[in-house]
């Protein structure tokens, strides 16, 4: 059956998501049992969607916070448990507000731990507010100090209706400043004044490029690929502008007007030299590097306005399910509510943060001199350089002459371009002894090359390369140049190569040429003087041979290593290479000792 | 244009998918810049993708670590920078190994910082070794004390390639634990041989439900919804098996089956009493909900192998992008492998862990007894028994007589079941009546019918309700039953209403009728015993007018606050039942006083 492309529809997001869960029933039981159960200092209530602290006994004679509401917004809220933060949460199932007497559980149980007061920290959201509403009546019934607290800072609607502005991320700022009132031992009503003053001074806003779905339903709006919404509610409920994604400052730039615009009856009051508090929150599925972008959008525009940005939290805090989004919350902040801020908590989903404000702290570093490359002025020639010049432009010569040979090689194993990659090093290396003049220390040279080759080269036969010359270097200087030194140059070289390339000899490299010819090489550290030429050319040829019985091995390594075995008889073009070099390398040396001495 | 379903087809994830970054070129620049600003501890090296501690002088005479590779992996590898883990990251583009430059100017940097020995961290991808090889070989030749560790632990295959195993999420725990060797002041030398036994003992197995793009790109692989790879890379490189999403349970079995099959090359070995360190990373877009999900289900399918599981992290740590997937990786820990992985931090990345063995810990504590509704056995009749449930029959027959009045008034604005929620709550009292005493104090008889609405009646409206009984239901006890008491405890209901409901009169709700009646309630604390009667009359007057008003309101609250204004003009049928139940209580206690005295 074929498939007409101008009929063929995007239904992206419509069918039911398949999810990593066992049952829909259980995906919020079992969710809970998994917080609990990788964080030390939680535990669950019998019988009940209830975490609660495992050291329930620090509560004694301290006030005790307790949140919760629907599941579908992990971290929130049991992964806020814990000291300088609440002392238990309930769940309600997936976008539904819990029962009360859950809450109501929660709450004796706090009590009966010896706290003085309870605070229920709560979004605005009817169910919520009548299920913690009827559970406080309950338990104020029974003579305990309870109080409620009702977090409403979305700053999506102009004018917000009668059930007020929903309760979004900046919740969890009035988890953490009350926590650590609480763990100072402030009272009830302290805790309650002193954050009723903080939640005049928050603001939320979300946008999203998808919908989500709870499990075992379709996701809860629609919204095509490309598009996004703005000022939607973290049930997805609906948001204030749909329109086609924009980049991420201008996104970020939108959300902020808007959070800030006074003609709005939910702004937030923001003016030059405020300082503020961020969350950067993930809604569940944007990417890190997506949050990442958007963090320093988000850091960038509230300075652009003059505005201190003294603290960043970026990361998942109050999720929407799997809602590629992301919301911003702000918090203006005095001296005071920082200090809250920073104060220590073992709950498992704040983040490790520093204490240092974001605006005005200087966070680039100059570079370090890079003294890797010999500077070309400090170069002196020596008595090598006209001959180290003389083998550079035959390896060059013969690297152009072979292209042809090397790419057609490559052609029955890779992608054709070994010849092509080789000649670019032999140009690079043509235009650089142009205008240069050959460093009298070998090594000087060879960290030369090692740099062009990195730079000009390309790809792995460029590191590889690189390698070989970088690792080589430092055994032939100025003072050591001798047989045995090139010997051990070769061989350190050949060694970081097989090191870091991952490839040995029988794998149909390069390596099946150069590690003979290295081995034959060490000879001259024994040889006298008269048969270093000997050694030489014996290891040319342990380069020729091995290069020729690569035709019969199986490629292990290397791009030639993707393809099917029996396609390829020809030798390896990196292997054939290597051994015209060191053939250059020979036939210039030997021509060089055969001139009558000058 | 008609869309036949049957043709319809799912290219889900096909198209490029909209991301919220500023531009393809500057999306990995921009998200270091964001981590950077949003982390004191950190900051960036100027003309590289390098992000470094800010305090390099606490490096001075200790080993300094440096990490990175490819973007995409987000929080990894800048997110681990600080005291106790990295010193530095080096970050290519996305999915692309960074240029040699770049690490050296990381070692260089760290090293005129003045440590005594640098550590190269890497993942075992070949462009990663040869750069950070070369790297590393050139800082080699300027004298500086280096070496490299190659993080390879993934258990996908049986039989690795020549390429060997992938670098994956085990990565972090060598972060962590060479980062607090390195902080201890062990020497390189110490840092590395101790790591080499560690990375023996990591494995790391991924699955995933989607593909990730890079920005700009088509998605690396396709995967049709409701399908599952097993053993992919972080690249989205090939994995071992597809099949259909499994229940997590399940997916969770075969990827621990398949980590710890002795018969894989690449496998790692657990046996009972072993004990572990387990990582379940969220390799981008799965939900919260789903990763504690699977994050119990790896604890449990371990511990069900009797492996001690000492610790577990759980949360975005190695990503790959937007794949909705997770990874989980074993470390095989003993008491000095849990000393380092327990030491502090100050890494922005790095979760806000217990220090608590997670196996053999106790995780549920018992309920608190929940003695808030009055134990029927302790019911004991009073005087005003008999007078109450006469009441109570009657406002049960009133409003199982109004049930399709009241549900006609519901569909001209809400959903129509109104009558019906209304009758449930009677046929629960005239359930209870029958086999109960009615208790003498009226508190206990009102907390008694706040449970039953709760339980049987069911959404907003029993909640409601609940909430009235119950705040009223401390104001009338045994002792306290005169016409001021229940005045104050109709008082104390109805705010209660108004405060956690958050509607108030002339939103259209039943608080139209019930606010005007508790009113004149409240003049039942001055008015004569001959008077009371009057008052109650009076009340009951005011109900009826209240909800005949409501004909002429906007709904600003509740259900039919959905509904388009012109489109209602009878009253509000939760008005009017509350002014029938007023009506049957004044009617009942009327006859009441008219009765001789027996």
């Amino acid at each position: 059956m074929e498939v007409n492309d101008r009929n063929s529809c995007y239904i992206t997001r419509k069918h039911l998501q398949k999810k990593l869960v066992n049952s829909v029933d259980r995906c919020v039981d079992e969710a809970l049992c998994g917080l609990v159960r990788a964080s030390g200092g939680l535990c669950l209530l019998k019988g009940h969607r209830v975490v609660l602290r495992s050291d329930l006994d620090s509560l004694k004679g301290k006030v005790a916070l307790l949140s919760g509401g629907g599941s579908g917004h992990e971290p929130a809220h049991g992964g806020y448990i814990g000291a300088g933060m609440l002392s238990a949460a309930v769940a309600g199932g997936v976008f539904a507000s819990p029962p009360p007497a859950s809450i109501l559980a929660a709450i004796l149980s706090l009590y009966q731990a010896g706290a003085s007061g309870i605070l229920l920290i709560v979004k605005n959201y009817t169910g919520d507010r009548l299920n913690f509403g009827l559970a406080s009546e309950q338990a104020r019934n029974q003579g305990i100090n309870v109080d409620m607290l009702i977090v409403a800072e979305d700053c999506a609607f102009d004018q917000p209706s009668k059930a007020g502005r929903r309760g979004l991320c900046g919740t969890v700022f009035i988890h953490k400043l009350a926590g650590a009132l609480a763990e100072e031992g402030c009272s009830l009503d302290q805790i309650v004044s002193k954050m009723k003053e903080v939640l005049k001074r928050i603001g939320t806003l979300g946008v999203s490029l998808s919908p989500c779905s709870v499990p075992g339903c379709l996701p809860s709006f629609d919204l095509p690929p490309g598009a996004m919404e703005l000022g939607l509610g973290i049930h997805g409920e609906p948001g204030i502008k749909r329109s086609k994604v924009a980049s991420a400052d201008e996104v970020v730039k939108t959300m902020i007007d808007h959070m800030t615009n006074p003609d709005s009856q939910s702004h937030l009051p923001v003016k030059s030299g405020d300082c503020f508090v961020l969350c950067v929150n993930n809604l569940g599925a944007l990417s890190c590097l997506e949050m990442a972008v958007v963090t320093r959008a988000a850091i960038t525009c509230l300075e652009s306005r003059g505005v201190v940005v003294a603290r960043v939290m970026s990361g998942s805090f109050m999720t929407s399910l799997e809602m590629a989004g992301v919301s911003l919350t702000l918090m203006r902040a005095d001296p005071e509510t920082l200090r809250l801020f920073d104060a220590k908590t073992s709950a498992p989903a704040w983040p490790n943060l520093s204490t240092a404000c974001v605006s005005g702290r200087s966070y680039i570093t100059e570079a370090p001199a890079m003294s890797m490359r010999p500077q070309d002025d400090k170069h002196s020639q020596g008595p090598l350089s006209p001959v180290m010049r003389k083998v550079l432009d035959r390896i060059c010569s013969t690297l152009l002459e072979k292209q042809e040979e090397l790419n057609s090689l490559d052609r029955a194993a890779g992608d054709g371009d070994c010849g092509n990659t080789h000649a670019q090093a032999a140009r690079a290396f043509q235009e650089w002894l142009q205008d240069h003049v050959i460093p009298g220390c070998p090594g000087q040279l060879l960290s030369v090359l090692a740099g062009l080759v990195e730079e000009k080269m390309g790809g792995s036969s460029g590191a590889l390369y690189s390698l070989f010359l970088t690792a080589a270097a430092g055994h032939v200087t100025e003072g050591r140049s001798s047989g045995t030194a090139w010997a051990t140059a070769v061989h350190a070289g050949t060694q970081a190569m097989r090191r870091y390339g991952g490839a040995d000899p029988g794998d149909r490299t390069m390596l099946d040429a150069l590690c003979p010819a290295a081995e034959e090489l060490m000879k001259l550290t024994t040889a006298p003087p008269a048969g270093q030429m000997d050694v030489l050319h014996a290891a040319v040829q342990k380069a020729a041979a091995g290069a020729e019985a690569t035709r019969d091995l199986t490629a292990r390594a290397g791009r030639a290593s993707y393809i099917a075995a029996e396609r390829v008889t020809l030798p390896d073009p990196g292997a054939v290479a290597v051994a015209a070099i060191l053939k250059a390398v020979a036939e210039t040396l030997g021509e060089q000792n055969r001139a009558p001495t000058s």
